[in-house]
């Protein structure tokens, strides 16, 4: 383990890779011994919360080296994440344009578009040739321009006025205009856009880069798709973190310390329990019926979890689908007859299923007792009320909790599962008192 | 909704948008009505699944005009999703090189990097000097091209010698030599590596393109950024789906046939039914215990749902883990040791609650009976074993599944919790003989 990274003359895609997979006490011991332009791959290569692991391992005296080597929106990020003990320091290593770009960007709230965009770009003027635009490029563009795959044409107001691709400039006779060569009809992103919208308007194009603009097309900066991928990386996780019926973690789960992640865990596991305890509620109103006729209690944990598995598939489909944009608010007519339809067919599915079960079991008048073709008919009936229902409590509550203003992720698997299995047992119960009332009720 | 998109000059970016929130049947009724400039918009930038919904609506003469402008890739994925009759069609509308690169592409499996790889790329000779070489791409680059944000240096052999982005180029000095100023240590991907891998490669790096090679590093193509975030979104979706116990849509869900999503989500719903009817089975082994205290059932649903719960949570943070290269096969230990100390904390705390509702509900004597305190212990050791089984075997079984060269996504929240279910009345009854013996039972 010891000497997987150290003088072994990796690939940069080795080394991150490799980087990865340890522990972080490993990576916190190795990254010193790494020599520096090891270092500097993975400095530079790795996420946000890599950064300030890293960071925080290194000596005072080289930390203001590795801040430089930074763009603007990584150091606000890195700021973003330290100490309040440690921040002035990071400011203090800034040269004073670097400064006032990291303070623009901090600005935003964390999760606007503001925040995420690079203020340095390529900019051009409308009235060059195409060889001059070359030239100016070069001239303009140093270490501190991050990308120059388009280059933005701006008027003396900084409105944004076009766009042209670095392909296109050198493809482009040299004596015509930017103003003649440049696209006009421009996707943007507002400064306050939030990430979820920034994602979605990239998935829609094929763009690398888009430009951020204020109220008055000024231009601002520019979003490139690798911040992107990693911004719908993070959120599919809290999604799916939450679907689990969890707080979302927030890095990964071998670096997570394990007190907070049961803290993590515990909150919503607790809630679950509780609701869940109103079955134990449920239950003893029925406590005479079972005490009449114990057969109802072996069919409770199947009835039950048939509505929390058909209300599981049902909201993760949707939480899903909502998040890719398929379907919005004003669907949920269509969700529900889908879903009505949906749940009746597997609802008939799964009851038949269960009542051939019991009508064929070996020993059936034993096990369930003379009336077992009653009993059969009560699984039978409520699973299709129940899975229906699972169905449709699933489907909707998504597009409730949005509604609300609230993340549809929320209603996780379990939460429906534990939302139906109270109605669940109510529905079996009533079911049951109709086909059994003065017979074994 | 008519006039929602026709003759309103939208911008690309409405349009798309707009585009996809029609449902399949305006979306096919108004492409036709749109003019040509839209039309083409939307048919280069749209998911091939639109893509293929759009050409069979063309109408068959102009049908070669829209294929042609499709690069080579897009080509062969329009090709894969049509049926057979109407393939033939669309190989006689491409040139003799355009159908020599979408057969190579189409060699490969649809999930390998041959096939999402694009063929054509610029190409630099090393001795060539950057004035030369921006000369000789100008020539080089036709609309055929489709990314040139990097050239790769070829050999003769069309060996990968080294890669210089546009940007440097442009930036660098003109009589320097391409050998002196490309990068040699390429991070490339083989032609038969997965798309989770690709994906992967990408989301570990920045880069916006990434060379696709063979066994001998002979260049084949280049996959860029904008097709891996199409993949990292289906894949997501597919394990997401998976997770919530249902076959893969593989499509959006409004317009999915609803027979075909009732026949995906059926499969899976039966398959735990099935397993699930093992409950109905252990509570029949336990019928007789159940009829001495009718009180034991009514904690069954809050029990063995919280081993479900906790299940769910400890596989949904795997699932996404592994998926995310955070946590290997070779890790189980380390994550078997976090979740073994997890679970018996967050039993602990569950089985706590519960002891403190039984001991404090009002009328616990009427409702519980005189030994409301054994049935309060039952309960709270109870759910120690089951939150602690549930946690371990739904952390577990990821790890199992992806040995068994399986899809760990398919350890959905479902299935472990049906899992969870079975054992958890094994345990309950257990440990409710051990405090009842001789008491109520």
């Amino acid at each position: 383990m010891e000497t997987e990274l150290i003088n072994k003359n990796l690939s940069a895609k080795d080394l991150l890779t490799t980087w990865k997979t340890l522990t972080s006490s490993q990576r916190r011991v190795k990254f010193l011994k790494l020599d520096k332009l090891d270092q500097e791959i993975i400095w530079m290569n790795v996420s946000s919360n890599y950064q300030l692991e890293i960071y925080k391992e290194l000596p005072y005296k080289i930390r203001h080296l590795f801040i430089q080597l930074l763009p603007p929106d990584d150091i606000a990020e890195l700021i973003q994440n330290l100490e309040d003990a440690m921040k002035p320091f990071v400011f203090k290593c800034l040269d004073s344009s670097t400064l006032s770009e990291v303070k623009a960007i901090m600005a935003f709230a964390e999760d606007k578009a503001g925040r995420v965009m690079n203020p340095r770009f390529a900019r051009l003027r409308p009235e060059m040739t195409a060889e001059e635009a070359i030239r100016y490029l070069r001239m303009q563009t140093n270490s501190q321009v991050e990308t120059i795959y388009y280059a933005y044409v701006l008027n003396q107001n900084q409105k944004l006025l076009g766009v042209i691709s670095l392909r296109e400039l050198i493809l482009a006779a040299s004596e015509k205009t930017i103003n003649q060569l440049m696209k006009v009809d421009i996707v943007t992103i507002s400064q306050d856009e939030d990430q979820k919208d920034i994602s979605k308007a990239f998935s829609n194009h094929n763009f690398l880069a888009l430009p951020v603009v204020d109220e008055n097309k000024v231009m601002k900066g520019v979003i490139t798709l690798d911040d992107v991928v990693e911004v719908i990386v993070e959120e599919t996780t809290d999604d799916i973190q939450k679907m689990g019926a969890m707080e979302t973690l927030g890095g990964p789960y071998l670096d997570i310390n394990i007190f907070t992640m049961i803290k993590k865990r515990a909150g919503w596991l607790m809630a679950l329990f509780i609701g869940e305890m109103f079955t134990a509620s449920a239950m003893s109103h029925y406590e005479g019926q079972i005490a009449k006729a114990v057969v109802l209690a072996l069919f409770i944990p199947l009835v039950i979890s048939s509505g929390g598995n058909s209300g599981s598939q049902a909201t993760t489909l949707i939480i899903r689908a909502m998040a890719l944009g398929e379907v919005r608010l004003k669907d949920w007519w269509r969700v529900l007859s889908r879903e009505l339809f949906s749940g009746l067919t597997l609802g008939v599915i799964l009851g038949s299923i269960g009542m051939i079960r019991i009508l064929l079991w070996p020993h059936r008048e034993i096990l369930y007792g003379e009336h077992y073709i009653l009993v059969a008919m009560t699984v039978a009936f409520s699973l299709v009320g129940i899975v229906m229902w699972g169905t449709i409590a699933g489907s909707m509550l998504p597009f409730l909790l949005r509604r609300l203003g609230l993340d549809p992720a929320t209603s996780s698997a379990p939460f429906v599962a534990t939302l139906v299995d109270v109605t669940g047992l109510i529905i079996y119960f009533s079911v049951a008192s109709i086909f059994l009332k003065g017979i074994l009720l």
